[in-house]
């Protein structure tokens, strides 16, 4: 999938991505990158609005996981359960979220979801601000196989 | 403070909040109960945004403190440092989130900030659908006092 491409899917099926002025830069089966500049997403403190941090990361999160049961040939609904949020540093430019699937085991996720139909994952996404990790988001979701 | 006075804190220093349409139903230094409609909040499976949800418990749960610490006479910067919310029941119509800080022990915090002009608390708010919880926040927040 392109970074376009994701960007027109966020953008017309969870509309608020839009106002929010979320672009992907980076959209594979490994990893997502979603940005979204400040001034839309500013708060009380003049630094980007919290839970406009914790949705990019909820995003990115979603976005990665998603593309990667596609590329597994899996279409499939995605359910967030439950999602922890820790905000390190205040942000005071353009938020960046980045989910990485390198490196995590999703081999028995994928043998449930194919045999039950349904199995749930915990995927982790981070905020970055000028080369420094400015926040973790953590989201345990539930994939539901579509046929 | 009024319901509107809210809104237009909110709408004016987090302008996303205008763009998911929040709107205050109640506030007070012990309740605050928040909307948003569907339409701008939607997600791909056409009931409300995770992420709207959590930014809408997030925002009653900030707001009820802060109104709260107004009401003590004690001016001050609230920051959220973590948050967990968990997603009970897809939501299909307005997010109603609603924090109350009744029956919540505010003594300790309250003399820990009058004392050393910082303070930790966690306030929990939850998303309320057809009468039923949909979602629950709990989000640890560092008070700071201003001067």
């Amino acid at each position: 999938m392109t970074p376009a491409a994701l960007d027109d899917y966020l953008h017309s099926h969870i509309p608020i991505t839009r106002a929010m002025g979320v672009q992907t830069r980076v959209a594979s089966a490994t990893l997502v990158e979603l940005a979204a500049p400040l001034a839309p997403n500013i708060n009380v403190h003049g630094t980007a609005f919290g839970g406009s941090g914790a949705t990019l990361a909820l995003l990115a999160a979603w976005s990665v996981l998603h593309l990667r049961l596609e590329a597994e040939g899996i279409a499939n609904q995605l359910v967030i359960q439950r999602s922890t949020t820790e905000y390190l540093l205040p942000v005071s430019g353009d938020l960046v979220a980045r989910a990485n699937l390198d490196g995590v085991d999703l081999t028995g996720f994928l043998g449930t979801l194919k045999k039950r139909g349904r199995a749930r994952l915990t995927v982790s996404a981070e905020l970055v601000f000028e080369g420094k990790i400015a926040g973790r988001l953590s989201g345990d979701f539930v994939a539901i196989a579509e046929h």
